[in-house]
């Protein structure tokens, strides 16, 4: 069953909300009540029509000579972005990567709180304050507390058969570190991230 | 002085021969000599008109019928992208996320070594058995081991002066953790990692 989206906003765009936001906290941090579009897209560093683009997705806003209330834009991106309320997420696969992103404290202060982790040995992780459970539980905890969002750190081999678990466990947005192409029906969301392949990419583009 | 690219290939393109890569050792793993075009763009999610145009930029390639070697196109790629030989990185920031970073063990086995740390408080890191280094040692140390690609995971406060140090010491490739546009001379490349923000993409497109 695909569920529509509530605004038809493109994946790029919902990117550069989130970037805007960011320069919004820091501005509403040094206590600046406004900000002009000119000023906030340089500080994202894309074109001012380009923001203005994207804020057009909120309907009018701004007082023209006037610039954007930093606290109310703020507001706005945050209620669409849905980050009000601190948001449980679930790891799975304590390896390296998931050990060491299980003691990043950034997740939380951006708004997303890991709850618990899985994995199939789950004696060997001991970074975290938050239950290690094994992958049985996973089904029955990502029911219980309603969880929607899992970050998957588990080895290559094992991601699309995991991912099939917690599709069916009932998570609809999952943050894939594995090098691997994740086939998911429909209403799930994949975002992947591969730091190997970010180096990469940049080895490429420094060769002289 | 901006360097030309040896190849005009896009990013994008890049990010995607990086993907065929792992394919690719995938299948040699297992003992598969060739690949066809339209199972490997299947493995690497992508449509096969995609890869062949992709695999343009090694000139003419395969052969009819037989499909691609999966050694020739692994090695090929490889050359293209510089990642023959182990690579020298460093990371800048030895807080909660660098940390993590320097104890995860998976830029080694993609061909990325970060021979050294540098820290405002060098004496903070232990996660290591690399050298973490004060920040003043930078610039001699990049100089003397001719290092080119640096991982930035400072406060946000901080990125742009260490940027700035960066550059200065010969760095040309950042992979930048820290939410900030960098602004960084034309022959200098970022990429950008913001693991927050695409938690916050998820957590946008699952909202029900």
């Amino acid at each position: 069953m695909k569920r529509p989206p509530r605004l038809e906003i493109p994946r790029k765009a919902i990117y550069r909300l989130s970037i805007y936001l960011r320069c919004l906290l820091r501005l509403k941090a040094n206590r600046l009540p406004t900000v002009s579009s000119e000023a906030l897209a340089r500080a994202a560093g894309v074109k001012s029509t380009q923001l203005r683009k994207d804020l057009t997705y909120f309907g009018q806003f701004g007082t023209r000579g006037l610039g954007y209330d930093v606290e109310q834009l703020a507001q706005l991106i945050t209620d669409l972005l849905g980050t009000n309320s601190l948001q449980p997420v679930i790891l799975v696969g304590v390896g390296n990567l998931g050990t060491a992103l299980l003691s990043y404290r950034g997740f939380e202060q951006e708004g997303f709180e890991i709850i618990a982790s899985f994995d199939i040995e789950p004696r060997r992780g001991r970074h975290s304050t938050k239950p290690l459970l094994p992958m049985d539980q996973l089904a029955a905890f990502v029911h219980e507390r309603g969880v929607k969002m899992a970050i998957l750190t588990v080895p290559v081999t094992a991601a699309q058969e995991v991912t099939n678990q917690l599709v069916a466990a009932g998570i609809t947005g999952i943050l894939n570190f594995a090098p691997i192409v994740l086939q998911v029906p429909e209403d799930v969301i994949v975002n992947n991230v591969n730091l190997a392949i970010e180096l990469e990419n940049l080895s490429y583009f420094i060769q002289g």
